[in-house]
């Protein structure tokens, strides 16, 4: 049994129990034939890594699902499992594939698994995990930056027992490397619009100061103030306004592609596919 | 002869004389050894992947040198080079490790390796180029998005015969697929800069439009404004002051890896390791 519960899986009496077994993968024997396979499934799990990168998703949530739903079809899979836990944040965002399969799994299962994945980068697999874990096929690929720990991964769940080959174990790795660089790209991305909302709200309540200003001096000047000063006020009542018009473009985000052209005909296809995949 | 000079080297007489011709890789009976050596090389390949992804460089010419280092030496080669043609720019950057091999390309080679490329993305190799051109071995990685064609390049150039096994034209394809994403990457960055310098000019025009107007009332105001008068002006010079704060935030952009930790240390490597590296 894999995961008990346990106050410490780490160092706790759980710990020992935790097994690591892989089942000697099945290579056929001409080389050439070998090698063939696995360029033949690279190239077909290019369409998931294509499809991560050129789909800007509106959250991490919506990226692990569409990336889910795709490597579960690969596989060929029961269920298919994705957490992230981000840098200085309690939640761990969790995902699986039917939503059904997460009540199979222990409790606390993410960061438990993440604390045992800190220690690696491989894939991890168990096989034969014992009645009280609902897949008796699991395989885990964590997700990380070079330099820091991992901070999520995605696991394959099987009801039956199920063998990898050396090329689906090294193309599980590989597309989990991907969506470890996407999710990073992603939240770069959060992180400076939620900055770019900080300052432009701070901005706005320095313009609302001004506009403030403007009426109370309308007010003391009275209806006698010069022409002149009438133009000054409403030049800078104008000028706050034009402001708000450059605030407003600041928080509307540039397309994610940057100068690589994308053709009219793909951008309204794909628009309409995250559309109809927004539906999970 | 490959690239003879011709008015349209895609339909003209020298088209004919392109030739693509590919020793057939090398490859060891044993599959099992065969995919070891391939994982070996794989490895090895990741410090160039990590490398490009993890240090934000400051622009493309600087990114595609640090690359081009790396990639000569992972493929121990007389010469690389590489080649970006950004969407709507004439300009085509180059740059070539060793810097004079360039001088051993024929006339506008980019352009024209970029319309023959345009045509499909795998890997085109030359051999026995001929007395015209520097290299007796030369293999160019075309580096495009899923949807658009082709937009840059990178060619490894060696003087003698070299023939290359099908696990290196698969990694240089590997290595081209993951820089093309890290400049599309950097593109989109730049351009988001390039936004924002753009709004903050226009922005910052309003502001000293509104300083302008506050001078000229203190002056219409004379000596003789009463205290809350002044009070409201000044008010709004440090409104605009603020807001002059706040746009210079904007300006300086928040770190790459957006909420995945990196540690201190090794930021510090890096940082180093950069300055070291950008005396190419």
């Amino acid at each position: 049994m894999i995961l008990q519960s346990s106050k410490d899986p780490a160092t706790g009496p759980a710990a020992g129990r935790l097994k690591r077994s892989m089942d000697r993968p099945v290579m056929p024997p001409d080389a050439a034939a070998n090698w063939e396979t696995f360029v033949a499934l690279w190239e077909r799990a290019h369409a998931i890594r294509s499809f991560i990168w050129d789909h800007p998703a509106s959250g991490e949530r919506n990226l692990l699902g569409h990336f889910l739903v795709r490597l579960r079809r690969f596989f060929a899979v029961d269920f298919c499992f994705g957490a992230l836990a981000r840098e200085g944040e309690r939640e761990v965002v969790e995902i699986g594939i039917p939503k059904t399969g997460i009540n199979r799994l222990p409790a606390d299962f993410s960061r438990r698994c993440l604390d045992l994945l800190a220690s690696g980068c491989a894939p991890i697999v168990w096989n034969e995990a014992g009645d009280k874990f609902g897949f008796r096929s699991t395989i885990l690929a964590p997700m990380s930056s070079s330099s820091a720990r991992p901070f999520g991964f995605v696991m394959l769940g099987h009801s039956l027992r199920k063998s990898y080959s050396v090329h689906e174990l090294f193309l599980l790795r590989a597309l989990a490397g991907d969506l470890s660089r996407v999710v990073r790209e992603l939240y770069a991305g959060q992180q400076r619009q939620h900055q770019t909302l900080e300052i432009c709200h701070d901005l706005k309540n320095s313009l609302q100061l001004i506009l403030g200003n403007v009426a109370v001096l309308r007010q003391s000047l009275g209806e006698a103030r010069a022409e002149q000063e009438e133009r000054s006020l409403h030049a800078m009542e104008r000028a706050v306004d034009e402001i708000l018009r450059a605030v407003n473009r600041l928080l509307a985000e540039p397309p994610r592609d940057g100068g690589v052209a994308c053709s009219r005909k793909n951008g309204a296809r794909r628009s309409d596919e995250l559309k109809n995949l927004s539906k999970l």
